[in-house]
């Protein structure tokens, strides 16, 4: 199969910011794409060959979408993993697989995963209602705090609370759950392996999130990492680990925490171009989607070493603002050292919606971590 | 103006590589681009919001097209000025101007602009028809060699010869040209100057075409040039005087010879991104593209020094090959430390096309040469 060649067809399930990033390579390559979407006005609209509507989760339009393509990817786990098998077995190259899918979209699954590959993760229950949540704390079962995830369909915070009193259960979705021992950790990393389908393996540096005391949030994402070089390699051997057990092909970003004991344990996964590796577009000798490119292409991996310090911040919508969105202050962040924002393209707003994200890079990661505070402090994502 | 709003459209003239690479930022911005350009099936076909059909030189299609946009540039210089007169008459923002394309459409008007302002360069003569170069030998007036350049619409080395005998003056075309002196040249050198509307300037470091002893084509664009500082800080002053003269907004690349005795020449300039910044996109911290986006849009410009060193290698068709195009050994290649091909998407070959380039980038600048003596082994550009 020549890649290169205008018979070549690549699918993609999902047409939002992971997409468009994706296709700045697929056009770079000058490689024919067809992206499959829900929404008329996503991201991805323009830049694919091939743009058409329809329900991800929908077994025909995904078998009718896949079945012309030649290998098939996607950039969300919510997809119909039924019709993915079908497609395996008709002969399509689906990356990640459905056999992987089927265990990552599953935080329960996953968790057993971990578990039976003997995986360092944080200890956990799985409840197949949440009411059952409920008697095991009755019972004595389960004690406060835990994190509550829901199985499925979580994502981007959704479907994840910590509970630390009984009222907190309230409003809960009553479906199949997890409750997870609350790490009390003292960083959270994350590792992005990379392997095509030869088997050729590389990983990224270890990258730091940053979070902000108060909100809980993830602010930054800081690469390299500002670890001990022990935890960095502990760490790269966990995600090393974790990619073995799965025997991917595509990007696998592996969500960590470092505990205050220098333990290293696996929080979650994601089978392609992740959040935690937006940075290398600026940072990275390959970017994170040329990289996942290369990898379910079966071409040869390229280098995962940094050109130079790199930091990421997510453009998410403000409080209180939904509607056409405006970048204020975008020009003030443009006038920074080493600044780029990338705008995903969505034309409406609301709050903490990922809109977007800023990379800072510099030779001095410590310059670039100031200069990302400023953006931070700068931009704001508002509606008209 | 808010650039980032929906309201705002950027019109691009010409739809081949360097508008295919503008759009990856326009994209990254999300700004509304405009695209036209004859062909239907050139580079840019995707990727912009919109894409028409039509002809560069024809002054009515080119101001239909201009006067629903807000800000007109182009990647190609043969397109009607007289049309980008009566768009900026209009209140059309026109980057670069109308003014500064008739000097630089014309060799002869580029060759007397530099006379006028200073700027050193080789001398030329100026004849109304190519008639009047065989009556300036004859009368001595003129001696061999020199090089011959058609007036107008040269592109990628048509329109200029070397002329060392009365018989390499046959075949040529019989009109508006130029006699230039034969610059026994050290090193031909470019420095890309950008500068935006409120008149922030900023130049990117200058840069070597290595060429082909025998072939007397360029191999390699090298980032930085292996110059001394002195005629570095020299060709740095010639590039900004030169943007100073134009007073340009947008980018202008201009190409330098530099003699044995250290002189630095202006050769010619291009007021639009240049296969001399190509390296840019992996070496810089702000690529050409994004940066001639930012300068027309008045935007803060970005940081123009290097992360590693860059060098560039164009892809063109062999000889002998004509029709589909295949990649030979690309895969070869991507397998070689920090190499990116860049694939235009143009469908068919013909000897010495541009049909791509690809760039090695490394901290150090001599292991990336000697990568990319390899990567000039190993691809070929050939067809079916």
């Amino acid at each position: 199969m020549n890649y290169f060649s205008s018979n070549f067809k690549l699918g993609i399930l999902g047409g939002g910011q992971l997409g468009k990033m994706l296709l700045y390579n697929t056009r770079k390559f000058d490689i024919h794409t067809s992206v499959l979407e829900p929404s008329a006005d996503a991201p991805c609209k323009i830049a694919c060959n091939e743009f058409h509507i329809g329900d991800l989760m929908d077994y025909e339009t995904v078998v009718n979408f896949g079945k012309d393509v030649d290998v098939l990817t996607f950039e969300i786990e919510n997809v119909n993993v039924d019709a993915l098998e079908t497609l395996e077995k008709r002969g399509i190259k689906v990356f990640p697989s459905s056999r992987n899918l089927r265990v990552i979209q599953n935080k329960a699954t996953q968790k057993l995963f971990y578990r039976d590959h003997e995986i360092p993760t944080s200890a956990f229950s799985r409840f197949a209602y949440l009411s059952e949540i409920e008697d095991a704390i009755e019972n004595g079962g389960l004690e406060f705090p835990f994190v509550w995830k829901a199985a499925q369909f979580g994502y981007d915070g959704n479907g994840v609370k910590v509970v630390k009193h009984l009222s907190d259960l309230e409003g809960l979705p009553n479906g199949e759950c997890i409750a997870e021992e609350l790490v009390n950790f003292k960083n959270e990393l994350a590792v992005i392996v990379a392997r095509n389908e030869v088997g050729e393996v590389k990983t990224y540096p270890v990258v730091e999130m940053e979070f902000h005391a108060e909100a809980n949030q993830v602010e930054y994402v800081i690469c390299p990492a500002r670890i001990d070089d022990e935890i960095a390699e502990k760490a790269q051997n966990v995600a090393l680990k974790v990619s073995k057990a799965f025997n991917h092909v595509g990007l696998l970003a592996v969500e960590m925490f470092q505990t205050h004991d220098g333990d290293v344990l696996v929080n979650e996964v994601a089978p392609r171009p992740h959040n935690s590796g937006h940075q290398t577009i600026e940072a990275s000798y390959t970017s994170q989607f040329e990289q996942h490119l290369r990898a379910i292409l079966n071409l040869p991996l390229g280098r995962t070493d940094s050109k130079v310090g790199g930091i990421m911040v997510n453009l998410v919508g403000a409080e209180g603002h939904h509607g056409n969105v405006v970048y204020q202050n975008i020009e003030t962040i443009m006038n920074m050292d080493g600044v780029t924002p990338h705008i995903y393209g969505k034309k409406n707003t609301r709050p903490f919606r990922k809109m977007g994200h800023v990379t800072i890079v510099n030779e001095d990661l410590n310059k670039a971590r100031r200069i990302a505070a400023e953006v931070k402090k700068a931009i704001k994502v508002i509606s008209e």
